[in-house]
């Protein structure tokens, strides 16, 4: 067929691309780093969306909107949070064109604003100082506040989903009268990610907190998710933060406790993004496209009919019906492909490039034996079943493509998870690719030079390490617990 | 109570400015002209969003997400488009800040852009620049696609939902081979639109044209639904837009017809935006505070208890959880406020002021009687009603009130709607406000000098005008319908 990929093994970024583009996902658009997404990649972004929205409100979150355009100056009141986003930052200054005397539209220049405003690289900062007029005493605590929005980070170098000058993200921003209210929160939110990660995207994630390198500007801890990609890279998929008193204390935001003293509001924030499509297209996908776990594909079952003569069609059209009136009974999303300008191969090879779960195969000898061909996306296995109860074994077979797509992950993690123990062991295994759990003497310049070196940095410090001491895989210095490098996206 | 309304005599549009802020709809942010929308206000807007995309995907359309920033030269390809969005664009110029020397964060001069990045103040250039790749072939068409998006025009003077510098919308951009079916599909969402004015919002809309002076910068024709506040000003409340070839001609987006020809694609563009919660708003409302119709009410039920002593608090719970349940059962949205820190009264004004439609509480003689008094918002009565079958009674009291509200604004704007056919008695009844059914000689000329001496605009050549002639209310030169005229938001 036409649309045909670059294999993994010849060329993974390339293949990434053309899978991301040929499959509909998203396109490059003409503005510079910004992406498109196109129709049926957008599908899957509103089916994340649903089910993390669900279990938000199920834990007490409400939706709001704040502002796309920031004052430099808010931005600048936390400092470590300016310096990790200034160098990314779209800039307005103006609020007017006009047209000049050769007829050209140009920036009109007596419409410069007085203050340059920001596009929200994440909104901290203006969420803080609307934060400071919400709170007032302990009664006013906790606020949970998640937004759905888009943010604009200036990238100089983009890849569609992975990383984009704007994407779009949900920014959780939650306010408490506690440390420890704040901490349970940061952490209630990562077993939510972690929860969606694997039950829906089918991607096994490493739970942990990252190191102060790697920490998010103005937080005082970062909790994180970490998936494995299909070429040994690692993806941080979601990002929960322990924000401290940091933007309670650079937008003067105190409550009166119940004890009738004034105190700084403890904080949090944490976000996933469009990244995520990213994850579900590398952690799944083969050579013959994507792989979509049920609970995300926008079209769980394609049914195509195999016919000569148009009453052949005719018999498997109204066959059709009734299989697919008792699949949307069940909640599974159907779609008939009775386009009669392209041959049943043709219609194969698009519908396991889109990765649709379950393909259905009708032909006249099927309606004959009461009989439907069922293809499974994931392992590509064929079978011919009875039509009886067909709906049911079909919704067991979504299931249990759902639970195999994951347990193929978490093999693929296992077997790519590396104990590595001297400097030398490193820097072949880095080449090959993986999780390496190392011991680490806990600097950060000893962090910093491991990148230098050989561009793998410490993805995660897992809350699921043993914690059994050793030596730093660097410096031979001791270390507490292992943690785990990798290059990464 | 505290939070006292101004009321709608005394200064109603102080009054609508004191009600969005103290029902905690929205309220303006520290950035010039843009809101913040609160979570009571957001969930309105989601319930909002949820039954148009409904409504939208049922006729077929799917949502994808094109990019914010707008090259300055795609932006200007339209002649007329760019001439109406020109003056309130907020313009990109520079991807960087910087510390300078004395430690202040600035704009990084080296990081200027070459072409300069226009925010999106709607969408048509981007997409339409994106759609040249899309459309090859009569096969590609029709395509019709929906964006959930944020858009920034520069506006001088905001009030909150009605006018801000940025607001949150959905924009439809549709391209189809023939001009007949480009117009049916500007026709069909305008039917979308008023239905959900009539059925969801409870607001009666007209429908019918723009004259050329309203229309949307690059449309041939713009469809909208025109609503009357209860001030006797309209709101335009949603407008779609034939585009015909205009956009195809200006990004060059052609597609070879059945006969292997060459031709323009034909397009629409639609929208309606979170000033539609100023048209929720601004119908019902009343001095105690918001009136929501039922169907878009975050919380449709609120039950107050009524008691003196813990244990009669306990009884009233016990009997809450099994209302609650039914009522949930129902699919009824309800909240029980057990606060202790607040008597009865205050809570009841409280929730007046936030309109949820019915209101129960329950003391201790009702539990004796098996009784519980039933509070209407939108005609504040209330009644005793037996306890059994009571949520069943509720979800009927609930249909009963989404009507009451409709019916109310419709007598309203039947009793606010004038004939006018002379320019004495219009410049009279312009000064009471309402709609006017005045007859027009259909030049531009004549509009502005009516919106110049009277403010009032024609806000709608109606569908159902009668069609029958007659003199210009100005010129006195023939017409051959009457339009309606009304000062406007």
């Amino acid at each position: 067929m036409a649309k045909e990929l670059t294999s993994r093994a010849e060329n993974y970024s390339q293949w990434y691309n053309d899978l991301v583009i040929k499959s509909d996902l998203a396109e490059n658009s003409s503005v510079r780093g910004s992406m498109v997404i196109k129709p049926y990649g957008f599908a899957i972004w509103e089916k994340m969306q649903a089910a993390l929205d669900k279990m938000f409100k199920e834990t007490g979150h409400q939706n709001a909107y704040f502002p796309l355009l920031i004052p430099k100056s808010f931005f600048s009141k936390e400092a470590s949070h300016v310096e990790g986003f200034a160098k990314e930052c779209a800039v307005v200054t103006h609020y007017r064109l006009k047209t000049d005397e050769n007829g050209k539209v140009v920036v009109d220049e007596d419409a410069k604003l007085e203050e340059e405003l920001i596009i929200r690289p994440t909104s901290e900062a203006i969420i803080w100082d609307t934060y400071k007029n919400w709170i007032q005493s302990y009664r006013d605590l906790p606020l949970l506040i998640n937004q759905w929005a888009n943010v604009v980070r200036w990238e100089m170098r983009t890849r569609l989903f992975l990383r984009t000058t704007e994407f779009l993200w949900q920014e959780g921003h939650t306010a408490h009268s506690t440390r420890e209210e704040a901490i349970e929160e940061a952490e209630l939110i990562l077993d939510i990610y972690a929860d969606f990660a694997e039950k829906w995207i089918g991607v096994p994630v490493l739970k942990g907190l990252k190191s102060p390198n790697e920490r998010f500007a103005g937080a005082v801890e970062t909790y994180c998710i970490e998936a494995l990609m299909q070429d040994g890279k690692a993806l941080q998929s979601g990002t929960s933060h322990f924000l401290g008193q940091n933007f309670a204390k650079a937008f003067d935001v105190k409550y009166v406790t119940k004890e009738n003293k004034l105190e700084y509001v403890w904080a949090t924030s944490w976000g996933v993004s469009t990244r995520l499509m990213g994850a579900l297209v590398m952690a799944h996908s083969d050579d013959n496209g994507l792989v979509l776990p049920p609970k995300l594909a926008p079209i769980q079952v394609v049914i195509v009919p195999i016919y000569r003569k148009p009453e052949q069609m005719e018999a498997i059209r109204n066959k059709v019906d009734v299989i697919t009136s008792n699949l949307k009974a069940r909640n599974i999303s159907v779609k008939f492909d009775d386009r009669d300008t392209f041959k049943p191969g043709y219609k194969f090879a698009e519908w396991e490039l889109k990765g649709v779960p379950v393909r259905l195969a009708i032909g006249p000898r099927d309606l004959e034996n009461e009989t439907v061909e069922v293809a499974r996306r994931d392992t590509l296995e064929k079978e011919v079943l009875q039509m009886e109860d067909i709906a049911e074994k079909i919704e067991h077979l979504l299931e249990k493509i759902q639970d195999n797509i994951f347990q193929k992950a978490f093999s693929f993690r296992d077997n790519s998870t590396f104990y590595v123990d001297t400097w030398d062991e490193f820097k072949i295994q880095v080449e090959k690719g993986g999780f390496m759990w190392a011991h680490w003497d806990g600097t950060p310049e000893t962090e910093q030079k491991i990148k230098d070196e050989t561009k793998a940095t410490i993805r995660v410090i897992p809350f699921d390490g043993k914690g059994e001491a050793g030596k730093c895989v660097f410096t031979g210095k001791p270390s507490e617990r292992r943690v785990v490098f990798a290059r990464a996206y």
